[in-house]
């Protein structure tokens, strides 16, 4: 370990703090509960207590080339502003960057949690080797990310890879942003709950009923895929949706961007051998691309690695496929971005 | 004019040949028709000859940076050779760049003419002095080329762009690429047409009828258009479909790629004062990155030139404006691919 640098994930209800040296090599980890209850600026008091301890540990062993911080909404990053942040309340409008760069005498950068997430799997994870990658994240909502020629594609103003908010039902259900039928009503662990209680409602989904009522087991995304591998109808009907969702979105990007490598992450990815199969049948419909691109073996079975790098060109093959860092993809990828810019490799 | 290239945008109606200088000046423009029924030989060594009259009347004036060919189809960039193209039977998988550089003794450069037609609204029409645009061009089908970081966006295999067969009805209208409810099905000047036959079917859309069944005025997107802007409701409703679907599509593009350019051109874009008003409408309802940047004049009526200069940043703002070049777009962004590659500036 010659050079490091240190990567928080502050989320809405985790914050984790990792020295991470420039091989991709996990050196430490603090993990911490956000308590957004007790306000930012004890927040911030805790996220810089942690980052300080790991500069200090490791600081005279090897150079530090700065610190990442991956962080839930919408940032400025010509400012390190965090302009709005939903998970974050009282955070909007907060000089993140310059606070703590100055607290710790270091340099911060800032980006948007599922943009750094993109960049993590593409540096370690199911990207790995990939000059281009999309990434979609299904958690709570849908987020998404773009790496372009090596980088985090920004956009103008750093709100590229709302892929969440893509319409793909024109008369669909209404979503937070104003919007109607956007992906994240199809595709995040909130839809899969709504389209289970739909199902409920409508009468045929006795397994669901006994599920939402029963006082032993949560009723989760999760217990819905149990349901769902298991052979329940209507819990696969409720994967189906997801999987046509993500085939939509997802054969959308191919005909427009035409990457090679397309990863799936957060919580509801889990559920790949619910959804997986629907994806790839609507993948192939909805794109052209992707059918004269399409790898013989697209499905990959839950728990298997990716196995992608025999696919590699020639001849062009097209990837969509399970994220690999899991909840970590974040942390590498906010440790990643100070490496990036300020360490030469 | 110290040196120039040589643009050639090859359809499968027209042939034109055009010596365009670095500065973005016209010097010569040859306009043939494609006499595709004669083969290809024949349509090769009429192009060829233009070529050469041109190549050899300018080249001892001025410096030669190569000949730049724009042609529908799908391209293997590495070759130059011309896998496929539907308007041009009889052309698959001919190494066209290679044969014309042979015979010319010249640089000759493929590119599809959606991408082509992108490139040279980027260089000298609507989207000029922007290093990210995306153009959608809107023909006998819908067809479009993105331009990132100044250069063609691609993609793994050339086939970037196609962003007419991105779905936006799931249950849609059957697509001649196996898909429903691609973009071209509502969007092109063959859906207007099958759009304005599904108004007169439904029994209310006389003026429609009358059209339709008149002897004395063709039955086409010019013609619907002109009873849209008369005030028929029939004919507007057709356009709003036109609109809707636009609104949908580029609102994904914006809420992904967040750019700060979307050029809309083709000749059913000759129906913007239409078409607009919906697109608009929906841009704001199916992407908060586009409420979140539109300008306060989105709306520029027809034959107003785009303005969009005074808008850029700061602070941020999207713009979703026409095509400039009209049908010269492909053939100027042709010319400008050897001066880009071989030409220092």
């Amino acid at each position: 370990m010659s050079r490091f640098s240190i990567g928080v994930d502050l989320g809405g209800t985790n914050l984790r703090i990792a020295a991470v040296d420039v091989d991709g090599n996990l050196i430490e980890k603090i993990t911490l509960g956000t308590q957004v209850s007790k306000g930012r600026e004890f927040v911030m008091g805790e996220m810089c207590d942690a980052i300080a301890a790991l500069k200090t540990r490791y600081s005279g062993k090897a150079e530090l080339c700065g610190v990442g911080l991956g962080i839930p909404g919408i940032i400025d990053k010509r400012t390190g502003m965090l302009r709005e942040s939903p998970n974050l309340p009282g955070w909007h409008d907060t000089p993140v960057g310059q606070q703590l760069s100055g607290l710790l005498n270091t340099e911060v950068i800032l980006e948007n949690d599922a943009n750094a997430a993109a960049f993590g799997e593409n540096w370690l994870g199911a990207g790995r080797g990939y000059d281009e990658m999309c990434m979609i994240t299904l958690g709570t909502g849908v987020g998404g990310g773009l790496v372009l020629r090596q980088g985090i594609w920004l956009g103008m103003n750093g709100m590229a890879g709302e892929v969440g908010h893509v319409t793909i039902e024109p008369n669909g259900h209404p979503c937070g942003c104003g919007n109607v039928g956007c992906v994240e009503q199809y595709a995040s662990a909130t839809a899969i709950m709504r389209m289970a209680r739909e199902e409920i409602e409508a009468g045929d989904a006795p397994a669901l009923a006994k599920l939402a009522a029963g006082p032993n087991v949560e009723f989760n995304a999760r217990e819905v895929f149990n349901l769902a591998i298991q052979g329940d109808k209507a819990a696969q009907r409720v994967y189906d949706r997801v999987g046509r969702a993500l085939g939509m979105l997802i054969g959308g990007l191919i005909n427009v961007l035409n990457l090679r490598m397309y990863v799936i992450g957060g919580g509801v990815s889990n559920g790949w051998s619910a959804f997986a199969p629907k994806m790839f049948e609507e993948l192939r419909k909805r794109s052209m691309v992707y059918a004269a691109t399409a790898p013989p073996e697209e499905y990959i079975p839950i728990g298997a690695s990716a196995k992608v790098s025999p696919l590699q060109p020639p001849p062009y093959r097209t990837i969509v496929t399970r994220a690999l860092l899991g909840s970590d993809a974040g942390l590498y990828g906010a440790a990643r971005l100070p490496q990036v810019k300020n360490c030469k490799f």
